[in-house]
C-alpha cells in the first residue's frame, strides 16, 4: 500500500549526526556502552559521538578503540545520577552529572541527540529543566517500539511511563507526536493510530477516553495519520495498527507485562528442551530457528524509549543494555538526528491550532530546510 | 515452607458440586460447552449439571455423552445474550436468556457455581443484579490465573477487568478476596499480595496506589496474607508473589497484553520452525518440548474469570473455549463449590471492620460448617 510505504527521501543523503552520551547511567558502568559506540561507528561512518563521565575511565576505554579515533570527544563529568536517585533531586544537585552534561550538549547544539542507559525518572524530569518541553505540549511521553505483526516488524506505543496520568488532551498530543515518530523510527508515512481500551465497543471505557477518541477522529481529518478508534492489549503486536496510544502508568505496565511474559516464555522454552537426551539433541537441531526467533523478539534490538515533545532529542536505552542494545538505541539517535525530529513534532502539533493539509514538515518534504 | 504449603485438609472429602452452566453464551454454540461438561464428568463423579439453552438442541447434545446420563438436567432457556448486548439491556430484558436462568440456579440454591462463555459485561451486570454484592463490597471484581514462576505455576491477579477503575477502599477489598481466592485456587496457607505500580520505590505511583499500599499494610496485619508492597508489571508471572492487585482497566490491559505477547511468540516459534527442511525436522524431534511448553502456557488450562464479591460464585470461560478450556472453568467451579466460597470472602470482608487472628472460614478450618 503506497500510504504506508517507507519514505525513501528520508533515507537518501545521510548527513553526519553527533550523539551525545551519558556514560555512568548503565547497571554495568561505561564498558558495554563505549562498546556500543564502537560497534556503531564501525557500522556508521556518518556517526561521531561526545561521551561523558570520568575521563580517566572513558579515555581509557575509547583509546582502546581505534574505530573511535577522531570520531568521540571525552568531557569529564565528576557526578553520577544513581537508580535511587529521585526526580527531584536530580534537578536539583544534578548539575554536573554525566547526565546533565549529556543533555546539555544537546541544548547547546554540541550534539543533535542524546542517549543515557539511566534512571529514567531523572533523565525526564532534567530533560524537562533543560530543553522545555515544545510550545502546546502540557505532558512529554516516552515512546517505544514494540515488536509486532507488521511489516516493519515494530509498532510504536506511547506513553510507556513519562507521567502517570493523561487527560483526553495530552492523549491527543501523544497521537499527533506518536505518528510523527513511526514516520521517522518505521518508514511509515500514514501511521494507523489506535487508543488502547479495555472493549473495542464505543461504549466501553472511561470518559477521559471517550473524550480522546472524538478529538483523535477530528484531529485525523486534517493530519497524516488513519485513526483506527480503540484497541486492546492484545492488539499490541496486531498488524491492524502502528501507533498505540495511551496513558503512562497503563503503558508502563503493558511494556513491563510483554516483557515478562516474553521472558517467562523463554525460560520455559529452555527448560521444556532441557528435560530429556533426546529433547537437548532437538535443541541443538532448533538452535537456528530458536536463533531467528530470539533475534525477531530480542529486546536488545529495539532499545531506546524515546521522549517526545521536547526542544531536543533524548533516548532512555535499558539500564542493563549490553553493547548490542546501546549500539540499538545509537542507531535510534542517528535516525532522529537526521531529520531534525523535535521541529518535526512542534510543527504537527503547532498545526492542531492551524490545522493544514498533510504537508507540515514531518510528512518528509520540508525537512531538508527545517534547520 | 510451611505457611505456603497446600491445605490438604480441603482436598479430604469431596462433596458433590452442581454447576450450572450457561450453554448458548460461548462463541462456537453449545457443542464444545456439551463436550467440556462430558469430559469433566468423566473426571470426576462428584459433579453434576444443570444446562440451560434452547432445550431441543441440548438434549440432542446431552443423549450422545452417556457419561452425563442422570448427572445432568437440561432446562429450556429461549433468549440468548449475545456478544453485543450492553449490560444494561442485559440487566432490563435478560429475563428468561440462558445467562439469567444459570445465574439464578445459584440464586435459588439449586446450583454452588454458575459457569458462562458469555459476554463478561452482560455477565457481571446480571449477576450483581441477581446475586447482589456482598455486604461491605463496594466493587465485584473478576479474578484472573496467570502462568508464573511459583511452584503451583499460577499466580492470582485481579480485577481483570469487572471495573474500570478502583479506589484505595476497593483495592484493598481486593486484596483480602484475591488472598481468599489464591487459599481456595492455589492452596496457599499465606498468598503474598503485591499491589501494581510502575516503580517499586514507594515515591512513585498515583495518590489512590499510596494509599492503598498503606491500607492494604495495615490490613495484613490482622489478615491471613503477606503484604509484599509494590510490584510492576514484569512481576506478574514472579515467584515473589502471589496475588497482584490492580484496577480493572490496568488489569484488563495487562492481561491481553500477557495473551497477545504469548500469542506472537507462538506464531514466531512456528514460523522459526518453518524456515527450512532442517528446522522442520528439528521441529519434528522437538515436538514433545514444544508440548511440554504449550500444556504450560496453554490458556486453556487457566480458563476462567472468577467473579468475587458476589453472594454466589460465578465463572467467566474464554468465549473462544474449546471442550479443553470448559472443562477447566468447570473444575474451578468444583474446586470453589467445595469450599462455599462466597462464604469465605464475606467472612474475610466483615473481619475488615472487627478484625480477627486469621482464623475467620477462609483459613480452610470452619468452611464445613458455613452452610
Amino acid at each position: 500500500m503506497a500510504r504506508r510505504s517507507h519514505n525513501s527521501a528520508d533515507r537518501a543523503m545521510p548527513k553526519p549526526v553527533t550523539v551525545s552520551v551519558d556514560a555512568m547511567g548503565g547497571d554495568a558502568g561505561p564498558a558495554p556502552i563505549v562498546a556500543g559506540m564502537a560497534w556503531s561507528a564501525a557500522k556508521n561512518p556518518d556517526i561521531s559521538f561526545i561521551v561523558f563521565g570520568n575521563s580517566e575511565t572513558l579515555e581509557k576505554l575509547v583509546s582502546k578503540r581505534s574505530v573511535l579515533a577522531g570520531r568521540c570527544e571525552v568531557r569529564h563529568a565528576a557526578g553520577v545520577v544513581t537508580m535511587d536517585t529521585k526526580p527531584s533531586q536530580a534537578m536539583r544537585n544534578g548539575k554536573g552529572t554525566s547526565m546533565w552534561e549529556a543533555i546539555d550538549a544537546v541544548k547547546s547544539g554540541d550534539a543533535q541527540v542524546c542517549v543515557s542507559c539511566g534512571n529514567t525518572g531523572a533523565l525526564m524530569a532534567m530533560s524537562m529543566l533543560r530543553l522545555r518541553k515544545i510550545p502546546g505540549i502540557n505532558r512529554p511521553a516516552i515512546a517505544c517500539l514494540w515488536p509486532s505483526r507488521n511489516p516493519g516488524g515494530f509498532n510504536v506505543m506511547l506513553d510507556a511511563g513519562a507521567d502517570i496520568r493523561a487527560d483526553a488532551e495530552d492523549l491527543l498530543q501523544y497521537a499527533l507526536m506518536g505518528s510523527s515518530y513511526a514516520r521517522v523510527g518505521l518508514g511509515l508515512e500514514t501511521p494507523r493510530v489506535g487508543l488502547l481500551n479495555v472493549g473495542t465497543e464505543e461504549h466501553k471505557g472511561r470518559a477521559e477516553l471517550k473524550l480522546a477518541h472524538d478529538m483523535i477522529a477530528d484531529a485525523s481529518k486534517s493530519a497524516p495519520f488513519e485513526f483506527i478508534g480503540y484497541v486492546e492489549g492484545g492488539d499490541l503486536p496486531s498488524d491492524r495498527v502502528d501507533v498505540i496510544v495511551t496513558d503512562g502508568f497503563t503503558g508502563n505496565v503493558a511494556l513491563k507485562t510483554g516483557e515478562g511474559t516474553a521472558k517467562l516464555i523463554s525460560e520455559l522454552l529452555k527448560q521444556a528442551f532441557n528435560y530429556s537426551a533426546l529433547s537437548r539433541f532437538a535443541a541443538l537441531l532448533a538452535l537456528p530457528s530458536l536463533k531467528r526467533l530470539r533475534k525477531r523478539i530480542d529486546p536488545r534490538r529495539v532499545n531506546g524509549g524515546v521522549f517526545l515533545g521536547l526542544n531536543g532529542s533524548v533516548i532512555k536505552s535499558h539500564g542493563s543494555a549490553d553493547e548490542t542494545g546501546v549500539s540499538a538505541a545509537i542507531k535510534l539517535a542517528f535516525e532522529l538526528g537526521q531529520v531534525d525530529f523535535p521541529a518535526r513534532v512542534a510543527a504537527r502539533v503547532a498545526s492542531l491550532s492551524s490545522p493544514v493539509q498533510g504537508d507540515g514538515p514531518d510528512t518528509g518534504q520540508a525537512y531538508g530546510t527545517s534547520k
